[in-house]
Protein backbone atom coordinates (compact mmCIF):
# COMPACT_ATOMS: atom_id res chain seq x y z
CA UNK A 1 0.00 0.00 0.00
CA UNK A 2 1.13 3.65 -0.98
CA UNK A 3 1.99 5.99 1.56
CA UNK A 4 0.97 8.53 -0.42
CA UNK A 5 -2.52 9.31 -1.08
CA UNK A 6 -3.65 8.08 -4.41
CA UNK A 7 -5.39 10.26 -6.75
CA UNK A 8 -7.39 8.75 -9.90
CA UNK A 9 -7.55 11.49 -12.33
CA UNK A 10 -7.44 12.14 -16.00
CA UNK A 11 -5.90 15.56 -17.09
CA UNK A 12 -8.50 16.74 -19.67
CA UNK A 13 -11.55 16.58 -16.39
CA UNK A 14 -12.69 19.45 -14.74
CA UNK A 15 -13.44 17.50 -11.78
CA UNK A 16 -10.19 16.09 -10.97
CA UNK A 17 -8.82 19.49 -11.73
CA UNK A 18 -10.60 20.84 -8.91
CA UNK A 19 -9.55 17.91 -6.53
CA UNK A 20 -5.51 18.67 -7.58
CA UNK A 21 -6.12 22.64 -7.52
CA UNK A 22 -7.04 21.87 -3.03
CA UNK A 23 -4.33 19.23 -2.61
CA UNK A 24 -1.92 21.70 -4.00
CA UNK A 25 -3.26 24.37 -1.84
CA UNK A 26 -3.26 22.44 1.11
CA UNK A 27 0.34 20.67 0.86
CA UNK A 28 -0.64 17.33 -0.07
CA UNK A 29 1.73 15.26 -1.83
CA UNK A 30 -0.35 12.64 -3.85
CA UNK A 31 0.51 10.01 -6.40
CA UNK A 32 -1.66 10.51 -9.85
CA UNK A 33 -3.26 6.90 -11.67
CA UNK A 34 -4.25 7.89 -14.51
CA UNK A 35 -7.88 6.88 -15.86
CA UNK A 36 -8.06 7.45 -19.30
CA UNK A 37 -11.77 8.28 -20.80
CA UNK A 38 -10.97 7.75 -24.06
CA UNK A 39 -8.52 4.46 -24.13
CA UNK A 40 -10.37 0.99 -24.65
CA UNK A 41 -13.63 2.69 -24.48
CA UNK A 42 -13.16 4.61 -21.34
CA UNK A 43 -10.96 2.94 -18.81
CA UNK A 44 -13.73 4.74 -15.90
CA UNK A 45 -15.57 1.87 -17.68
CA UNK A 46 -13.51 -0.87 -16.71
CA UNK A 47 -14.60 -3.74 -13.30
CA UNK A 48 -11.55 -2.76 -11.75
CA UNK A 49 -12.15 0.92 -11.44
CA UNK A 50 -15.92 0.21 -10.79
CA UNK A 51 -14.91 -1.07 -7.49
CA UNK A 52 -12.87 2.19 -6.48
CA UNK A 53 -15.55 4.36 -8.10
CA UNK A 54 -19.15 2.98 -8.93
CA UNK A 55 -20.45 6.03 -10.55
CA UNK A 56 -17.59 5.31 -13.33
CA UNK A 57 -16.24 8.53 -13.24
CA UNK A 58 -12.87 10.72 -12.41
CA UNK A 59 -11.44 11.72 -9.65
CA UNK A 60 -11.36 9.18 -6.69
CA UNK A 61 -9.25 10.23 -3.81
CA UNK A 62 -7.42 7.44 -2.21
CA UNK A 63 -6.30 8.93 1.39
CA UNK A 64 -6.50 8.08 5.21
CA UNK A 65 -7.21 4.63 4.49
CA UNK A 66 -10.94 5.48 2.49
CA UNK A 67 -11.38 5.68 -1.32
CA UNK A 68 -13.19 8.54 -1.27
CA UNK A 69 -15.44 9.47 -4.85
CA UNK A 70 -17.05 12.80 -6.24
CA UNK A 71 -14.70 15.92 -6.43
CA UNK A 72 -16.69 18.15 -4.06
CA UNK A 73 -17.22 15.65 -1.12
CA UNK A 74 -13.49 14.98 -1.61
CA UNK A 75 -12.81 18.86 -1.22
CA UNK A 76 -15.00 18.64 1.93
CA UNK A 77 -12.93 16.45 3.56
CA UNK A 78 -9.41 17.89 2.48
CA UNK A 79 -11.02 21.01 4.53
CA UNK A 80 -12.03 19.33 7.47
CA UNK A 81 -9.27 16.74 7.91
CA UNK A 82 -6.51 19.88 6.75
CA UNK A 83 -7.60 23.06 7.88
CA UNK A 84 -4.54 25.09 6.50
CA UNK A 85 -5.42 27.10 4.75
CA UNK A 86 -9.46 26.81 4.94
CA UNK A 87 -10.84 26.47 1.58
CA UNK A 88 -14.39 27.69 3.19
CA UNK A 89 -15.66 30.36 5.82
CA UNK A 90 -16.28 29.25 9.21
CA UNK A 91 -19.72 30.84 9.78
CA UNK A 92 -22.66 28.87 8.40
CA UNK A 93 -24.10 31.35 6.29
CA UNK A 94 -20.76 32.25 4.44
CA UNK A 95 -20.21 28.90 4.06
CA UNK A 96 -23.59 28.44 2.31
CA UNK A 97 -22.40 31.38 0.03
CA UNK A 98 -19.24 29.41 -0.93
CA UNK A 99 -20.95 26.29 -1.34
CA UNK A 100 -24.24 27.85 -3.89
CA UNK A 101 -21.39 28.91 -5.75
CA UNK A 102 -20.03 25.66 -6.13
CA UNK A 103 -23.05 24.04 -6.42
CA UNK A 104 -24.12 25.95 -9.37
CA UNK A 105 -20.80 24.09 -11.31
CA UNK A 106 -20.76 20.97 -9.82
CA UNK A 107 -24.55 20.24 -9.94
CA UNK A 108 -25.53 22.75 -12.06
CA UNK A 109 -23.21 22.71 -15.44
CA UNK A 110 -21.14 20.03 -15.54
CA UNK A 111 -22.94 17.66 -15.18
CA UNK A 112 -25.32 18.52 -17.77
CA UNK A 113 -22.01 19.46 -20.66
CA UNK A 114 -20.13 16.15 -19.94
CA UNK A 115 -18.82 13.96 -22.16
CA UNK A 116 -21.06 11.08 -21.35
CA UNK A 117 -24.18 13.34 -21.64
CA UNK A 118 -22.55 14.77 -25.03
CA UNK A 119 -22.12 11.37 -26.40
CA UNK A 120 -25.72 11.03 -25.84
CA UNK A 121 -26.61 13.46 -28.35
CA UNK A 122 -26.15 13.56 -32.07
CA UNK A 123 -23.02 14.86 -33.36
CA UNK A 124 -24.32 18.35 -34.52
CA UNK A 125 -26.43 18.95 -31.33
CA UNK A 126 -23.11 18.86 -29.07
CA UNK A 127 -21.46 22.21 -29.05
CA UNK A 128 -24.94 24.33 -28.91
CA UNK A 129 -25.97 21.86 -25.86
CA UNK A 130 -22.42 22.59 -23.95
CA UNK A 131 -22.50 26.34 -24.64
CA UNK A 132 -26.30 26.66 -23.48
CA UNK A 133 -26.02 24.67 -20.22
CA UNK A 134 -22.40 26.35 -19.50
CA UNK A 135 -23.89 29.60 -20.40
CA UNK A 136 -27.17 29.29 -18.25
CA UNK A 137 -24.78 28.31 -15.16
CA UNK A 138 -22.52 30.88 -16.02
CA UNK A 139 -24.95 33.64 -15.94
CA UNK A 140 -26.58 32.76 -12.60
CA UNK A 141 -23.12 32.61 -11.13
CA UNK A 142 -22.22 36.19 -12.49
CA UNK A 143 -24.73 37.31 -10.39
CA UNK A 144 -23.84 35.46 -7.31
CA UNK A 145 -21.07 37.16 -7.76
CA UNK A 146 -22.10 40.83 -7.87
CA UNK A 147 -24.06 39.32 -4.91
CA UNK A 148 -21.49 38.68 -3.10
CA UNK A 149 -19.44 41.39 -3.62
CA UNK A 150 -16.30 39.45 -4.77
CA UNK A 151 -13.42 41.66 -5.24
CA UNK A 152 -12.49 40.32 -8.28
CA UNK A 153 -9.47 38.55 -7.72
CA UNK A 154 -11.64 35.55 -5.70
CA UNK A 155 -15.35 34.40 -5.85
CA UNK A 156 -15.93 34.80 -2.39
CA UNK A 157 -14.17 37.11 0.61
CA UNK A 158 -10.12 38.05 0.14
CA UNK A 159 -9.21 34.47 -0.16
CA UNK A 160 -9.33 31.43 -2.34
CA UNK A 161 -11.95 29.13 -1.88
CA UNK A 162 -13.62 26.32 -3.18
CA UNK A 163 -15.71 28.07 -5.38
CA UNK A 164 -12.40 29.15 -7.11
CA UNK A 165 -11.54 25.26 -7.09
CA UNK A 166 -14.56 24.85 -9.22
CA UNK A 167 -14.81 27.96 -11.77
CA UNK A 168 -11.63 27.99 -12.56
CA UNK A 169 -11.98 24.27 -14.49
CA UNK A 170 -15.32 25.43 -15.82
CA UNK A 171 -13.85 28.37 -17.46
CA UNK A 172 -11.41 26.08 -19.34
CA UNK A 173 -14.40 23.51 -20.50
CA UNK A 174 -16.24 26.79 -21.77
CA UNK A 175 -13.13 28.26 -23.60
CA UNK A 176 -13.01 24.25 -25.01
CA UNK A 177 -16.49 24.71 -26.12
CA UNK A 178 -15.74 27.73 -27.16
CA UNK A 179 -18.37 29.80 -25.13
CA UNK A 180 -18.45 33.29 -25.66
CA UNK A 181 -17.35 34.97 -22.20
CA UNK A 182 -17.98 38.58 -22.96
CA UNK A 183 -21.57 38.51 -20.83
CA UNK A 184 -19.11 37.09 -17.74
CA UNK A 185 -16.98 39.71 -17.01
CA UNK A 186 -16.22 39.32 -13.40
CA UNK A 187 -15.79 35.52 -14.15
CA UNK A 188 -13.69 36.22 -16.63
CA UNK A 189 -11.20 38.91 -14.29
CA UNK A 190 -11.29 35.77 -11.29
CA UNK A 191 -10.15 33.33 -13.88
CA UNK A 192 -7.18 36.07 -15.34
CA UNK A 193 -6.19 36.68 -11.48
CA UNK A 194 -6.32 32.86 -10.32
CA UNK A 195 -4.36 31.45 -13.71
CA UNK A 196 -1.43 33.23 -12.45
CA UNK A 197 -1.89 31.61 -9.52
CA UNK A 198 1.04 28.84 -8.81
CA UNK A 199 -1.67 26.26 -7.45
CA UNK A 200 -3.74 26.82 -10.17
CA UNK A 201 -0.43 26.44 -12.67
CA UNK A 202 0.79 23.27 -11.63
CA UNK A 203 -2.65 21.87 -11.71
CA UNK A 204 -3.63 22.83 -15.48
CA UNK A 205 -4.34 20.15 -17.40
CA UNK A 206 -1.62 20.58 -19.62
CA UNK A 207 0.81 20.13 -16.77
CA UNK A 208 -0.21 16.29 -16.51
CA UNK A 209 1.69 13.90 -17.04
CA UNK A 210 -1.18 12.07 -19.18
CA UNK A 211 -1.97 15.06 -21.28
CA UNK A 212 -2.24 14.48 -24.99
CA UNK A 213 -2.48 17.65 -26.48
CA UNK A 214 -4.80 17.88 -29.40
CA UNK B 1 -41.45 41.01 6.80
CA UNK B 2 -41.93 37.32 7.42
CA UNK B 3 -40.93 35.81 11.20
CA UNK B 4 -40.98 31.68 9.86
CA UNK B 5 -38.84 31.04 7.25
CA UNK B 6 -40.30 30.75 3.96
CA UNK B 7 -39.92 28.07 1.65
CA UNK B 8 -39.71 28.22 -2.23
CA UNK B 9 -41.31 25.62 -3.21
CA UNK B 10 -43.12 23.14 -6.03
CA UNK B 11 -44.59 20.33 -5.20
CA UNK B 12 -43.44 18.35 -7.93
CA UNK B 13 -39.92 19.13 -7.33
CA UNK B 14 -37.52 16.13 -5.87
CA UNK B 15 -35.05 19.17 -4.85
CA UNK B 16 -37.46 21.03 -2.74
CA UNK B 17 -39.14 17.64 -1.01
CA UNK B 18 -35.62 16.84 0.00
CA UNK B 19 -35.66 20.47 1.63
CA UNK B 20 -39.18 19.88 3.10
CA UNK B 21 -37.66 16.39 5.06
CA UNK B 22 -35.22 18.46 6.55
CA UNK B 23 -37.03 21.03 7.71
CA UNK B 24 -39.56 18.56 9.02
CA UNK B 25 -37.37 16.65 10.88
CA UNK B 26 -35.64 19.67 12.50
CA UNK B 27 -39.04 20.62 13.40
CA UNK B 28 -38.32 24.23 11.69
CA UNK B 29 -41.91 26.27 11.34
CA UNK B 30 -41.73 27.86 7.58
CA UNK B 31 -44.46 29.56 5.00
CA UNK B 32 -44.61 28.07 1.50
CA UNK B 33 -44.64 30.42 -1.71
CA UNK B 34 -45.22 28.37 -4.48
CA UNK B 35 -43.19 28.12 -7.54
CA UNK B 36 -45.26 26.89 -10.38
CA UNK B 37 -42.65 25.29 -12.85
CA UNK B 38 -45.44 25.06 -15.53
CA UNK B 39 -47.83 28.24 -15.12
CA UNK B 40 -46.50 31.07 -17.64
CA UNK B 41 -43.95 29.27 -19.02
CA UNK B 42 -42.33 28.50 -15.42
CA UNK B 43 -43.06 31.12 -12.56
CA UNK B 44 -39.15 29.95 -11.84
CA UNK B 45 -38.22 32.25 -14.77
CA UNK B 46 -39.73 35.36 -13.71
CA UNK B 47 -37.45 38.49 -13.06
CA UNK B 48 -38.76 38.45 -9.36
CA UNK B 49 -37.33 34.77 -9.06
CA UNK B 50 -34.74 35.06 -10.50
CA UNK B 51 -33.58 38.04 -8.15
CA UNK B 52 -34.83 35.41 -4.95
CA UNK B 53 -32.78 32.62 -7.01
CA UNK B 54 -30.19 33.46 -10.01
CA UNK B 55 -30.59 29.72 -10.92
CA UNK B 56 -34.40 29.83 -11.77
CA UNK B 57 -34.94 26.68 -9.55
CA UNK B 58 -36.23 25.53 -6.71
CA UNK B 59 -36.36 25.18 -4.00
CA UNK B 60 -35.05 28.85 -2.06
CA UNK B 61 -35.08 29.03 1.28
CA UNK B 62 -35.20 32.22 3.08
CA UNK B 63 -33.71 31.98 6.71
CA UNK B 64 -31.76 34.09 9.32
CA UNK B 65 -32.25 36.92 6.61
CA UNK B 66 -30.83 35.38 4.38
CA UNK B 67 -32.16 33.91 1.41
CA UNK B 68 -30.16 30.35 0.56
CA UNK B 69 -30.40 28.18 -2.74
CA UNK B 70 -29.51 25.21 -3.98
CA UNK B 71 -31.05 22.20 -2.15
CA UNK B 72 -28.01 20.08 -0.95
CA UNK B 73 -26.42 23.70 0.25
CA UNK B 74 -29.57 24.59 2.45
CA UNK B 75 -29.62 21.06 4.36
CA UNK B 76 -25.99 21.56 5.06
CA UNK B 77 -26.86 24.79 6.35
CA UNK B 78 -29.73 23.68 8.39
CA UNK B 79 -27.93 21.12 9.32
CA UNK B 80 -24.92 23.48 10.88
CA UNK B 81 -27.47 25.70 12.18
CA UNK B 82 -29.67 23.33 14.26
CA UNK B 83 -27.83 20.19 14.96
CA UNK B 84 -30.57 18.31 16.67
CA UNK B 85 -31.43 15.85 14.56
CA UNK B 86 -28.12 15.81 13.26
CA UNK B 87 -28.30 14.54 9.30
CA UNK B 88 -25.16 14.02 9.29
CA UNK B 89 -21.94 12.01 11.03
CA UNK B 90 -19.50 14.18 13.25
CA UNK B 91 -16.85 11.86 12.00
CA UNK B 92 -15.01 13.45 8.43
CA UNK B 93 -14.69 9.93 6.75
CA UNK B 94 -18.40 9.00 7.88
CA UNK B 95 -19.39 12.07 6.79
CA UNK B 96 -18.07 12.10 3.24
CA UNK B 97 -20.06 8.51 2.81
CA UNK B 98 -22.86 10.02 3.21
CA UNK B 99 -22.25 13.11 0.92
CA UNK B 100 -20.95 11.00 -1.63
CA UNK B 101 -24.47 9.58 -1.76
CA UNK B 102 -26.11 13.02 -1.97
CA UNK B 103 -23.74 13.78 -4.56
CA UNK B 104 -24.69 10.89 -6.64
CA UNK B 105 -28.21 12.13 -6.90
CA UNK B 106 -27.91 16.04 -6.26
CA UNK B 107 -25.52 16.34 -9.20
CA UNK B 108 -25.29 12.56 -10.96
CA UNK B 109 -28.73 11.81 -11.14
CA UNK B 110 -31.26 15.04 -10.90
CA UNK B 111 -29.99 17.57 -13.07
CA UNK B 112 -29.27 15.31 -16.13
CA UNK B 113 -33.20 14.11 -16.00
CA UNK B 114 -34.30 17.23 -14.65
CA UNK B 115 -37.81 18.72 -16.83
CA UNK B 116 -35.42 21.56 -18.14
CA UNK B 117 -33.17 19.00 -19.81
CA UNK B 118 -36.09 17.06 -20.77
CA UNK B 119 -37.27 19.71 -22.99
CA UNK B 120 -34.75 20.16 -24.83
CA UNK B 121 -35.09 16.42 -26.32
CA UNK B 122 -37.17 15.39 -28.90
CA UNK B 123 -40.32 14.09 -27.31
CA UNK B 124 -40.04 10.63 -27.88
CA UNK B 125 -36.59 10.82 -26.39
CA UNK B 126 -37.52 12.03 -23.28
CA UNK B 127 -38.59 8.42 -20.84
CA UNK B 128 -35.47 6.76 -22.38
CA UNK B 129 -32.93 9.43 -21.33
CA UNK B 130 -34.48 9.55 -17.87
CA UNK B 131 -34.46 6.06 -17.58
CA UNK B 132 -31.07 5.61 -18.31
CA UNK B 133 -29.52 8.25 -16.30
CA UNK B 134 -31.76 7.34 -13.11
CA UNK B 135 -30.71 3.80 -13.44
CA UNK B 136 -27.24 4.17 -14.08
CA UNK B 137 -26.99 6.40 -10.87
CA UNK B 138 -28.73 3.95 -8.70
CA UNK B 139 -26.57 1.04 -10.40
CA UNK B 140 -23.82 3.21 -8.49
CA UNK B 141 -26.13 3.90 -5.29
CA UNK B 142 -26.94 0.48 -4.61
CA UNK B 143 -23.06 0.16 -4.66
CA UNK B 144 -22.67 2.64 -1.99
CA UNK B 145 -25.40 1.12 -0.13
CA UNK B 146 -23.71 -2.32 0.28
CA UNK B 147 -20.33 -0.58 0.63
CA UNK B 148 -21.89 1.68 3.71
CA UNK B 149 -23.52 -1.69 5.06
CA UNK B 150 -26.66 -0.24 5.15
CA UNK B 151 -28.91 -2.20 7.19
CA UNK B 152 -32.13 -1.50 5.20
CA UNK B 153 -33.97 0.95 6.87
CA UNK B 154 -31.16 3.80 6.19
CA UNK B 155 -28.69 4.63 3.92
CA UNK B 156 -26.09 5.12 6.47
CA UNK B 157 -25.91 4.20 9.94
CA UNK B 158 -28.92 3.63 12.26
CA UNK B 159 -30.60 6.72 11.37
CA UNK B 160 -31.75 9.26 8.79
CA UNK B 161 -29.11 11.57 7.07
CA UNK B 162 -28.99 13.61 4.49
CA UNK B 163 -28.89 10.73 2.08
CA UNK B 164 -31.96 9.37 2.55
CA UNK B 165 -33.85 12.94 2.09
CA UNK B 166 -32.03 13.11 -1.24
CA UNK B 167 -33.37 8.72 -2.33
CA UNK B 168 -36.75 8.78 -1.55
CA UNK B 169 -37.70 11.84 -3.46
CA UNK B 170 -35.30 10.48 -6.61
CA UNK B 171 -36.98 7.51 -6.52
CA UNK B 172 -40.62 9.21 -6.06
CA UNK B 173 -38.70 10.99 -10.05
CA UNK B 174 -38.05 7.25 -11.05
CA UNK B 175 -41.36 5.44 -10.67
CA UNK B 176 -42.21 8.83 -12.33
CA UNK B 177 -40.62 8.23 -15.12
CA UNK B 178 -41.21 3.96 -14.63
CA UNK B 179 -37.73 3.07 -14.00
CA UNK B 180 -38.02 -0.84 -13.20
CA UNK B 181 -36.70 -0.73 -10.04
CA UNK B 182 -35.78 -4.82 -9.72
CA UNK B 183 -32.32 -4.28 -10.19
CA UNK B 184 -32.01 -1.89 -6.92
CA UNK B 185 -33.60 -4.15 -4.20
CA UNK B 186 -31.62 -2.30 -1.22
CA UNK B 187 -32.78 0.86 -2.78
CA UNK B 188 -36.17 -0.18 -2.32
CA UNK B 189 -36.28 -1.58 0.65
CA UNK B 190 -34.83 1.73 2.21
CA UNK B 191 -37.49 3.74 0.58
CA UNK B 192 -40.28 1.34 1.91
CA UNK B 193 -39.01 1.72 5.14
CA UNK B 194 -39.16 5.73 5.09
CA UNK B 195 -42.51 6.14 2.93
CA UNK B 196 -43.65 5.20 6.64
CA UNK B 197 -42.04 7.93 8.36
CA UNK B 198 -43.71 10.83 9.45
CA UNK B 199 -41.16 13.82 8.25
CA UNK B 200 -41.67 11.80 4.86
CA UNK B 201 -45.33 11.16 4.55
CA UNK B 202 -46.00 14.93 5.95
CA UNK B 203 -43.97 16.38 3.00
CA UNK B 204 -44.83 14.09 0.28
CA UNK B 205 -45.64 16.00 -2.85
CA UNK B 206 -49.29 15.09 -2.88
CA UNK B 207 -49.58 15.94 0.69
CA UNK B 208 -48.57 20.04 -0.43
CA UNK B 209 -50.85 22.70 -1.13
CA UNK B 210 -50.20 23.27 -4.77
CA UNK B 211 -50.42 19.25 -4.97
CA UNK B 212 -51.81 19.25 -9.24
CA UNK B 213 -53.17 15.58 -9.74
CA UNK B 214 -52.44 14.46 -13.57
Amino acid sequence: MSLKPILYSYWRSSCSWRVRIALNLKGIAYETRTIDLLKNGGENNSEDYRKINPMQQVPALHIDNHTLIDSLNIMEYLDETRRDPPLLPADPAEKARVREMCQVIVAGIQPVQNVTVLNRLDKERRLEWAQHFISRGFTAFEKLLAMSNSNGNFCYGDDITLADCCLVPQVYNARRYKVDLTPFPKIVEIDRNLSNHPAFLATHPDKQPDCQPD
